[in-house]
């Protein structure tokens, strides 16, 4: 396993001084995930994507990846998960019978409205995936709980406290425990790890859970909440029109700009108490 | 064209206060590009890429991601770009006898060399496509102009100072003028903007221009950057480990955690000036 850090030299300009001197810096390589499974009586292996990751917890990256891109869907559908040629390509075996749609990896989802490639589209192919709207429940996370969440998320982030470069996602309980937190370089590759690791624990849907990662709310995080079942997503900063979107239409709950003692609710308001 | 920023409903959280008021999202929506080129006396179009972004600039952006990615090499290359099934599909038609590679859109470059996938197989890669380190010219940017260049990047961003959700990018002259700023959700795609409005304008390589990112430095930010020929690369936050290789391996000076009047180097000191 690489590390997730590695300090290199650097010149740090401060004012008029200029200093020389050794510094922490995320590491940032590819990571390949190929796919083995069964296609007509007949074993296969295909690569299905190559991100930039922070390495660390690839297992899980790989699992979420596949999980909320609908190609798995239990833990059962798993037979083997291994590195193969070095670090930075995990092979995935999925047990034989287990029905595999690559044609979902094309995001052909993006393109199969009449309306043409938009944000509306994005939905409708959400929905046509079966995703539907998660049931609301009054009060499931208390304003106290959402406002710690950040404090706690970054005492756990081992990484940035080194490089202040890696972004995190955690996944907490309406107590406000943390059940499992990652970091990456890429957020989407935390949030995948983090689903990835409640996936591999038979932990999905996550009804009871909320979804914490530091930056923004994209579309993709949102997808990715959705997918895994979550009520909640709680983000540091800003979200975008269309995670608003998606999460008014799945009825998850978005809160934004997390800090300090306040935030905003973007969507599914009734879940947090006073 | 869809507008970058629009006005929801949103529930701000402040202490015990709870407010329902007007705020603005940036708008996030997917971009598909097609590609229109001759092969072999016919004329065939392919979609090339789809990817989530900030509406605005997208003949930049296309232009961009088209020409980092190595797939365009001249502003003569492009006979027309124009919008087609809506706002959100652009569609670019090369002239006639442009040698287009598509396989280097399947990134193929992470796996092919034998050491598997790995950082240094990517700046391999990078390698074989022609790249050659950078001309060190002393002393080309000023302090002064660097620890100004946020602030001036920020008084542009319109849709941030609404929004608080979105990435800059800027081309910028050792003078500290910002010739180039485009903003989008993602950072990639910002400076796929700036990099595309520059090629368009005939202004590649870049050899006397800066660019400042918010955010991060990524191994993608720091390679296009390095495509286009501009010798140095400014972010607010950190780069990561193999943005520092590269910039190193090409000789591009690379600036970190910009912020005040202080900033960190991690290659090409030579470049900037007392």
């Amino acid at each position: 396993m690489t590390g997730r850090s590695q300090v290199i030299n650097v010149t740090k300009m401060r004012g008029n001084l200029r200093e020389t001197t050794e510094d922490s810096v995320a590491i940032e390589e590819p990571l390949e995930i190929r796919l083995g499974y069964e296609d007509a009586g007949k074993r296969r292996t295909r690569s299905v994507s190559i991100t930039m990751r922070t390495p660390g917890d690839d297992e899980d990256l790989a699992t979420g990846f596949l999980f909320t891109e609908s190609i798995i869907r239990s833990p059962d559908d798993i037979a083997i998960i291994k590195p193969c040629d070095g670090d930075n390509t995990l092979r995935m075996e999925l047990e034989d019978g287990v029905d595999v749609d690559l044609d979902r990896l094309q995001r052909h989802f993006y393109t199969s409205s009449s309306c043409g490639v938009c944000g509306k589209a994005s939905l409708d192919a959400l929905r046509a995936t079966g995703l539907e709207p998660l049931p609301a429940i009054p009060a499931q996370f208390s304003r106290d709980v959402l406002v710690d969440t950040p404090g706690r998320l970054r005492a756990m982030q081992e990484t940035f406290a080194k490089t202040g470069g890696l972004h995190a996602a955690a996944a907490f309980g309406s107590d406000g425990e943390l059940l499992v937190v990652r970091e990456d370089i890429g957020r989407h590759n935390a949030v995948d790890k983090v689903i990835g690791a409640l996936f591999r624990a038979a932990r999905l849907p996550a009804r009871d859970l909320g979804l914490m990662v530091s930056g923004r709310a994209s579309f993709e995080l949102m997808q990715k909440a959705a997918v895994a079942g979550m009520p909640l997503l709680a983000a540091v900063s800003a979200p975008s029109s269309l995670a608003v979107e998606l999460a008014r239409e799945f009825n998850v709950t978005l809160v934004g700009f997390l800090r300090g003692d306040t935030f905003n609710v973007y969507a599914g308001e009734e879940r947090i108490a006073e």
